[in-house]
């Protein structure tokens, strides 16, 4: 029996995580539910798996009075826990994340900003005290699967990306883009921040830096590559020319079961199979990074590394919202991305104090914008 | 240093598997070389290794002296050697399975017919004296690949077919097809009795054979599907749904290779790689069987075992040999299958001389029927 928490469980990714943990009972315990503003589906949710330690954002307090508050940070350190799920979106799972590799647990993790902000910091932490972050998502996971029992060295990983809505749409159109033009995602069905993500190709930029550390590649042995279909998850070509790559129908569920049961495999008929009895094409074309001007601003600073990748996530998330929001066109997400970083004095090697310093400071200097 | 002999040396197998000796001079030292008939290409190979034992069908006698003639059956016994490539055609790489097998070493086996009359005599070699078969043909090496790390259940197996010259023609038309029409192969460069099998699928019939006994699955669980582009080689579907595809583009260096660096992988510029600069499509069909009946028929009378394998193997080498000599038509092959089979006695669980009279039967009941 694994003790589990998911920080984030009213979200897409913390919603299916659950669904998991319904279908095996007899192994997976939900020991913690953390959610936002989301009071009545996390009500839902206490009462159906009695956890012993539940955390909102929102005032709640929940009927069955035996379940504890606690902060995301403490909930992430509890002694029973064996898997953190770090289902949150934005910053607010980084400290959680620290929190739980200092306690040499498992991290599950779905959010990507944390080791896109501090990968450098991720890494030292399952170093020095045990802990292990295990991917969430469908293009690490891939990759992660794909490296199974594999010692050899890698000559490559290619990251695929659907390209989102506008994949053919000229960049020059793109101004007119509504925030419901773009929470269209042709392949995948997930939260809007993530949705607007993919189809700025930033996500893909996050993947990138998130590949990165955690399968510890040099910057130039990361390759995107656009696949329509998103039936291909990832790819990774070892030193002898040979690619494996991991396939399944877009599914959320099977990273996080994947991850959950690591190393071992379960069946979950809630899973959808690759058919074998209907034809299918699979496309593969380059990217061409011009074309998602986030994706190359991004790339730009990130690879520089230091702050940078924290002034991208931060403004990111203000952007985006801003767009939701109509406040600002979807054109503007990458020129305010620029700006901010372009203002931005890189600190090298930074600290957990120096990244949440910095986080702030482009939060804000990215609001101004946004305001103007 | 590992000491490696190869069985039909002056195939298309038995020359690329030279090449990789070639690239890895410090690591694979060639002690013995057997060939058929093609002396002169045999003597030009016996004058760049050097090998201390050399075997060959037609008379011929080295320059080099110092070269040892051993039968091919002694030869895979030879006490120094650490693999044996057998990449030999038809039967004649039974035996020298079954030596190298019974003096524990590694059978790189690229001949698929041995695994095919006697996969239950095979793992029961293994088992008994721990030797190891490790497959040399792009599909069996893809599904190993992919298997590697992975101690979970496996759904099912999904083995890859190009189709072949005829994908596209009507059956009804098949009947003029001449050898060289069936020779231009779309995306592979192999021998011509492979070349054939291919167009026919009776090599995809022989695969799904061979994966029964090298991944110990059942029948249903394995899968053809047509995919025109060669790349993906095959993939294997895990008890999640999760899929793993391995690819790269159609060469057979790379099995080759893998098998004699097994678990390593080794860097090696003659393998050519998957582009990621340019765009590609991958299409997946359903194999409708009854578009090659040759495949249709061996696998009917395989999965009911015993002597059948043996009687397929036999007769295909038979008809395909007379249809390449101009004496039967295309269309025949399957005809004189199918009357060998329906004639023959099956015996279950049989023994080397069970298998051996039951090829000789089967070869000349075939011989009679291409002779009418």
């Amino acid at each position: 029996m694994k003790n589990i928490i998911v920080l984030g469980s009213t979200g897409s990714i913390g919603r299916q995580t659950l669904d998991i943990v319904r279908a095996f009972p007899n192994e997976l315990n939900l020991v913690g539910l953390a959610a936002g503003n989301n009071i009545s589906l996390l009500d839902e949710q206490i009462q159906e798996f009695s956890p012993r330690y539940y955390y909102s954002d929102a005032a709640y307090t929940p009927d069955n009075r035996s379940a504890k508050y606690y902060s995301l940070a403490d909930m992430a350190r509890i002694q029973e826990v064996d898997i953190v799920v770090v289902a949150t979106s934005g910053s607010v799972g980084l400290i959680p994340t620290l929190n739980a590799l200092q306690e040499k647990k498992q991290v599950a993790l779905s959010n990507k900003e944390p080791i896109v902000m501090a990968g450098h910091l991720i890494k030292q932490y399952e170093r020095a005290f045990g802990g292990t972050v295990l991917p969430v998502d469908s293009e690490p996971s891939a990759i992660w699967q794909c490296l199974q029992g594999e010692d050899s060295e890698v000559r490559r990983l290619i990251i695929t990306a659907s390209g989102g809505p506008f994949r053919n749409i000229p960049y020059g159109e793109l101004h007119k883009v509504t925030p419901s033009d773009a929470l269209k995602h042709p392949t995948w069905s997930m939260g809007p921040k993530i949705t607007i993500d993919s189809s700025t190709m930033m996500n893909k930029a996050f993947e990138v830096m998130e590949a990165k550390w955690l399968f510890n590649m040099d910057w130039e042995n990361i390759t995107v590559m656009i696949h329509p279909q998103s039936t291909v998850h990832s790819m990774v070509e070892f030193i002898d020319g040979s690619v494996k790559a991991q396939m399944g129908p877009p599914n959320m569920r099977l990273p996080i079961q994947y991850a959950l049961f690591y190393p071992e495999r379960r069946n979950n008929l809630q899973i959808p199979r690759l058919p074998t009895d209907s034809s299918y094409n699979l496309e593969f074309q380059p990217l061409d990074a011009k074309d998602y001007p986030c994706f190359e601003i991004a790339l730009e600073y990130a690879t520089k590394g230091g702050t940078f990748p924290t002034v991208i996530s931060a403004v990111d998330e203000v952007a985006v919202q801003s767009f939701l929001d109509n406040k600002i066109r979807y054109t503007q997400i990458p020129e305010i991305l620029e700006q901010v970083l372009s203002a931005h004095t890189n600190l090298t090697n930074p600290t957990l104090e120096d990244i949440i310093t910095t986080e702030i400071w482009a939060t804000n200097k990215a609001q101004e914008l946004v305001s103007v």
